[in-house]
């Protein structure tokens, strides 16, 4: 049987305190089955993003031990940043790599929130794939008027948390832990400085504009380059395929007499998403993944 | 340090007798460092084709177990078939594939071909990236006139072997031992049934008609399909990109009234050909195979 593997990306409410942030991503370093695949720090958000992958067992582990810290460290009492948060560790989402469906990592995230729960004293709400409460689904309505506000309505029915006490944690707020797809940060540069323009090509991609129903967009000036940009979080590759993404914005753009100067993938992307293009762009019929070599190795190597 | 991986597709003139194959393909199995990744035989061919993936050592002990059989089992005094061969074992290229370069390949290949020579008595002429004489570079060139003329030839001084004496061994004939680049083997079926179409566009393409200097093309007739395909080798993809050859095709296609109706990649393809053809198709600027989330874990893996 093949190894189950999952990645997981918990934010973390402190991007400015090197020596607490180091704190927080030691548990991930040198852990068999655990592979710390990125951090990055922002501190005008004063925020810190983590991405591993690794097993489900030694993944939890690992979280509990490093959010302990975080829960020590940071006190959202005193906390500026400028990105949205209700806690000293903010989100943590289970995302499915390898040999993982998503409905185990559903079962994952719904059982990790109820141990971290208990070993933390935060409280827990469920979003996304494993929200428990429809209207959680969305991150946004969770984390709506952040720490600030959650401190006085988390004892309210429609806010109480899904594990633990309706009480907010005085200095680490509450989490939100859930289980969605891979998100793809896909950005496209256009031949243009007019920042309405890529405003209104976002909105027309973009699924709350009646586009593409797994898009979100928003456009952005890239000062330095005097250009614009399409900025956009593809969260479900699997039905919204980057080749779509970009098609779509291109007709978009060209008729507004704009050319896509170029894209960018921020980040990581899954081997999936990209054949998937290679297999559209090359008219491939017939095309199966296992003809990769790359990932034919992958499943021997975790077989072995 | 990185593991290095090499893949090996050793060809065998046997593709009639199942025991004789079993017995051939049986020392790639549950051997540690070894992967079988596919075996094929076909009858009329009576050829059977290995593919392997693995490290350089336990590739080699597994290779010269399997050729003894081989030697042993096969006798090219009564083999026949459709396919060109000079020996019992035809042809071994090392293909590299993770952490081993094309020259690595080459000494790989050439520190073989000796324990090869001496191991079965079969005398050996190295090809393609290891060839030690020009002409030998080209396996056709190598294998002119087949076991039948070599019996013959391999005293003359254009022909002696690179490696064991110049005398055929009189049953299992001769080995060729070669490094190469991995070849794809792709193929372009078009909405037509002019076979002379198909052959214009294989010629127009490939290098022996001028066309691009790494792919080698036929046009053929998919009888049951009344389709004519261009059935393709390309021999360096990083020279010429699958896209790229796809794109020539078109375009002569195009200027004879033909569409394209499907592709089709047969056997194995690097994740590297197609995240190279996915960059291509969305304009991808700055993007590096590291941001491939399972060529990642393969590196993490294979590191671990």
């Amino acid at each position: 049987m093949s190894r189950k593997l999952v990645e997981c990306v918990p934010n973390y409410s402190e991007g400015r305190r090197e020596r607490v942030m180091d704190a927080i991503v030691a548990p991930f370093r040198d852990r068999p089955g655990v592979h710390l695949l990125d951090h990055r720090a922002d501190p005008d958000h004063n925020r810190l993003v983590v991405s591993l992958v690794g097993e489900p067992e030694p993944i939890q582990e690992s979280l509990l031990e490093s959010a302990r810290t975080a829960v020590d460290a940071i006190d959202l009492r005193v906390h500026t940043g400028a990105h949205p948060r209700i806690g000293a560790v903010d989100v943590i989402p289970f995302v499915p790599v390898r040999g993982i469906t998503m409905d185990e990592c559903v079962s994952l995230a719904r059982g990790f929130a109820e141990r971290y729960a208990r070993a933390t004293g935060v409280p827990v709400y469920l979003y996304e794939h494993a929200a428990l409460r429809p209207e959680r689904r969305k991150l946004e309505n969770v984390r709506r008027g952040q720490f600030e506000a959650l401190v006085r309505e988390i004892a309210n029915p429609e806010r109480t948390p899904d594990f633990g006490a309706p009480v907010i944690h005085p200095s680490a707020g509450a989490t939100a832990i859930g289980a969605r797809p891979f998100l793809i940060a896909f950005n496209i540069n256009l031949q243009s400085s007019d920042i309405n323009a890529a405003r209104d090509i976002a909105r027309a991609i973009r699924a709350s504009g009646g586009g593409l129903s797994h898009v979100k967009a928003m456009g952005i000036e890239l000062a330095e380059r005097g250009m614009v940009q399409v900025s956009i979080n593809v969260t479900e590759y699997r039905v919204n395929p980057l080749h779509e993404v970009l098609e779509r914005a291109r007709a978009e753009a060209s008729r507004r007499g704009i050319l896509v100067a170029e894209t960018e993938i921020y980040g990581l992307v899954p081997a999936e998403a990209l054949v998937a293009t290679a297999e559209h762009a090359l008219q491939l019929a017939g095309f199966n993944a296992s003809q990769v070599l790359d990932l034919r190795l992958l499943d021997l190597m975790e077989k072995a």
